[in-house]
């Protein structure tokens, strides 16, 4: 189980996947929102609460994230990194390893293409897991693409072949 | 009492200064350090908890902490960011407001001169606490500058006259 997260101190996005080789499976996916009228020690601590509670829920085996650059947005990026900052003190607190990738890892894991725009993105993001529909808004689609960036890349502990859970049971 | 920040990953500076008007005492600073060898999400967690170890320690009624600026150092300002905002959760979690002071405003309140360099900075700092030496490292002294802005720009509650407590005990 890989939680994928797109940080923010507005919008968090957040997606749950299972990797069953080489199947991806949604578990759960949405976002965390916060309001611009608590100050915003506030809106951290609702993402640190609310990001453990998740934790707790899905009991994931690592947490993905990409990687936050300074020239992202000016305006916004101080408050972005400080949000990320809770999301990864949450993993840590709970024992779970962080993942961090690019943009372009991640567009290369989902679609095979670095320079991938948006609605590409999107659309295999959605093709991948199988859903009906793109998953709204946009963070929660990203975060499951991270998720799934991860699976692509991470180095997965072999899995026995059945038979052994067979002689086994 | 006050708690000022000077926030970093590598190295926070804090400084607790009680203010009892016109003077300060410095109470307790000095810093957090944490080492590059360990995980950026553990260094996360060493200065949350230390955060919050402080603050049961001194129980300040404000923390004050520098505004940061996505100018401030592109290489760092991500991480800074990062660690400032577990520092901002532990304040909000244990109920402590937080103020914020932009440089310029540190520096008129401990200089008088919005253009002060860092060494007239250390220099007042050092003479306003009544402390012989200046505090090292350089972000311990920072951290005490904010806390002295703080206690210079906060709406202090009016205190009794003396001959009130007389009175009364």
């Amino acid at each position: 189980m890989i939680m994928g997260v797109d940080p923010g101190y507005a919008l968090v996005g957040f997606g749950f996947v299972r990797y069953d080789p080489p199947r991806f499976v949604p578990v759960e996916y949405g976002s965390i929102t916060t309001t611009s009228t608590d100050p915003f020690e506030k809106r951290l601590e609702i993402i640190f609460k609310r990001t453990l509670e998740l934790i707790d829920k899905r009991k994931p085996e690592a947490l993905a994230i990409e990687r936050l650059y300074y020239t992202n947005n000016a305006k916004t990026v101080i408050g972005v990194a400080e949000a990320r900052g809770v999301i990864l003190l949450a993993a840590q607190l709970k024992g779970i390893p962080v993942f961090e990738y690019t943009p372009l890892q991640v567009k290369q894991a989902v679609t095979g293409y670095g320079q991938a725009i948006k609605p590409q993105m999107q659309e295999m993001t959605r093709r991948l897991l199988c859903l009906k529909e793109i998953p709204k808004p946009d963070d929660t689609a990203d975060a499951l693409a991270i998720a799934i960036c991860h699976g692509q890349n991470c180095t997965v502990t072999k899995r026995l072949p059945k038979t052994y859970y067979y002689q086994k049971n």
